[in-house]
């Protein structure tokens, strides 16, 4: 595939929102979504009546199982007084609002509508722990999920193959988690918001309270190997390789690129669109990699007519340590195997030279799945737009941002490259 | 709404297919989509190469939670061997595959694309009937499902509706029923293939063989008005005036419009397109008729620049004998009030001036859900091309044909108008 994709008139985003992401058990999905609808009409630079947004395209995954109510794009659509416009619902299970975010695309740049809102929303803590494994498990292929290969496990696996063939250990991952973790306090709609290291200092000072032993974590690391703090999910994954349950919308006002500069003087142009699909782990060639990653990139590159090292910071799906690692590597950002020492070296922090999930990603902003893939371009959009405050990465002239977002067990990956000119 | 809604680059269908529709416990989804791919490929005139299909859209409703299966879109792509291209699956309850339609229009017409499978599956038949009701009702408002306010309550509820307003009665209801089961005979693929005469028939047959006193049912009405025959489900609606539980996939090969002639010579050109969301009872300012799928029909009828009256032929959701009559009047093909007329006058049998469901309808031929918006344009296809055999409609110059989908309590409705130059 080295087709050149173009897209006959361009997208911009005009607005953006998101609601707090978190365990709220006493909030449903419209109310999610309706805070982050409000934030996305008030970040609309220069005002936009809501009456001009032609359609709606919602990613949600789990509702029609978790809490036994289908169709929802409809349901949202009544809720924020859109009816009787046209409301889509798209699901790639934790990449179902990323295709929202293609369809509106697509939708704009055939001509046929100007102005279109794509979100997504999940709502997931009113469920058990186990529930929400098993329900999860749903979107991997019948020969993972259905044998209790829930995600933990496929991620295991994951890992396990890429230490064998690269010589990763979990100190590696340990990487990965801290970095995000150290963005985590930054950000105040994020799940959890400590470092690990005051997660550590906290656990101490509490122990030392209480009058028990106080245990002796010298560092982050020391916290992270000891199981009391951090018990083993599924080798090799321990609990903070792993990202939470969560609840949360997200929403983006999309426009025809021609019609950007009456909403804001700082839009930001959709420039790459990618999507692959993939297959289970029984059917991979390659464990240590996401073909349908690898597909979404090239095809996002390719529109977008850049490489890999122009893109100046991205948010990529970490549902996983392990996965952060892979999607560096397939993203282009470093070769295959080299993943791990990109992390290592600090190139991925906020004050790298590639700073990978400010947000603090999926692991501590939370991963309500269906507005994960929605959620991340919000903080692309509030970086490129210098509106990120004490996250807002410190590299100069800041102009080329993306995100990868990948669903099931690699089922659906997209990748999406945003220019703020 | 009255901005005129145009696609930057047109899109035809070069290719239907269908797979049988009825219940079959021993097939699942991917056989099903494998044989709708299978026709759709082998029916594209001058040939297509599989691998030259740039992404599939597939609709679908029920899997996860009928048969704790997500993320279905790369499975599916999965065995048909479209793996690493993306695959994405929207939902819209009932109209699931219709909005898989219109995406795959958006991604050509946007130049993104050329060349897009976009199809439809659901198994149903592996639940038992009580199951299928609560299940389907998910999809449905939750002022309605949820206090158990199922399909055949509102539909019966609307009836009721409509009757007081306008004066028909469970006779007129029986005429869409008759006419539909008149078509049956002339569909292989239907799941019912009897007309009510047949049925009626073969029952006084049995009972004759048997030794049991033989109905007297002098004619079709007098059949349907006897409730052994035909047992009332929620007044005014009974048993044949109710869609079945089925099985079933349809998939369409839709292309770019300048290329449609490297693969036939008989195109259908998509000329509109529309699409609308509506709320439930509770919040319907008028029971007697659906917002959204007049919104769906004035955005296409805008689209194409022709007039209700320019539609020759029209596939239409007749989830319910109810629903037909109600939708020829909003989808303009006469007068509010008027449906249960112009069905009386038999203006919509095969042999009318505006044959309706030609196919047997939902009522005749299945109901697969998220297959039936794409196999309602596979009747289209069939019959614009003058392939439909023997239920060929007599209409002379036959060029302009029509679906119309509808999700839910009307929570999601498509209108699409097709050419054939």
């Amino acid at each position: 595939m080295k087709k050149r994709r173009r897209l006959g008139r361009g997208v911009a985003v005009v607005g953006s929102g998101m609601s707090k992401f978190g365990m709220f058990r006493d909030r449903d999905s419209k109310d999610l979504f309706v805070e982050a609808y409000r934030e996305a009409l008030s970040s609309v630079d220069k005002g936009m009546d809501p009456k001009d947004i032609d359609a709606l395209y919602l990613g949600n995954f789990t509702n029609d199982f978790f809490i036994h109510q289908a169709h929802w794009a409809p349901l949202i659509s009544d809720v924020i007084g859109h009816v009787p416009k046209p409301a889509t619902r798209t699901e790639g299970a934790c990449a179902s609002s990323a295709l929202a975010i293609r369809e509106g695309v697509f939708a704009i740049a055939s001509g046929f509508y100007d102005i279109v809102l794509v979100g997504g929303v999940e709502e997931m803590s009113k469920r058990s722990t186990e529930e929400v494994a098993e329900g999860l498990a749903l979107a991997s292929t019948p020969y993972e999920g259905k044998i209790g290969f829930t995600f933990p496990g496929v991620f295991g696996a994951t890992a396990c193959a890429y230490f064998a063939r690269y010589g990763a250990t979990r100190e590696h991952l340990m990487n990965v988690t801290i970095k995000s973790h150290n963005n985590a306090p930054l950000n105040p709609k994020g799940q959890y918001r400590a470092s690990i290291r005051d997660l550590m200092l906290a656990k101490q000072e509490k122990a030392r309270k209480k009058g028990r032993d106080v245990p002796a974590w010298e560092d982050e690391k020391a916290f992270l190997s000891d199981p009391r703090a951090n018990p083993e999910v599924a080798w090799p994954l321990h609990l903070f390789d792993c990202c939470p349950i969560s609840d949360g919308a997200a929403c983006l006002l999309l426009v025809a690129e021609e019609l950007a500069g009456s909403f804001t003087d700082a839009p930001l142009h959709i420039i790459g669109l990618g999507q692959g699909s993939g297959m289970g782990l029984h059917a991979k060639a390659d464990l240590t990699c996401f073909e349908a990653t690898r597909y979404a990139a090239d095809e996002a590159y390719g529109m977008a007519g850049i490489e890999p090292e122009d893109v100046q910071i991205a948010e990529v799906h970490d549902c996983f340590s392990i996965a952060e690692i892979i999607h560096l590597e397939d993203l282009g950002f470093c070769k295959p195997g080299e993943g791990y020492k990109m992390v290592e070296e600090g190139r991925t922090r906020l004050d790298g030279d590639k700073p990978i999930n400010t947000s603090g990603g999926l692991k501590c902003k939370g991963h309500p799945v269906g507005a994960t893939g929605v959620s991340q371009v919000h903080e692309i959009w509030k970086q490129l737009r210098q509106e990120a405050g004490p996250r807002q990465v410190p590299i100069k002239d800041l102009r080329i941002g993306a995100t990868h977002n990948l669903g099931g067990t690699g089922g659906t990956c997209t990748f999406t490259i945003f220019e703020r000119r």
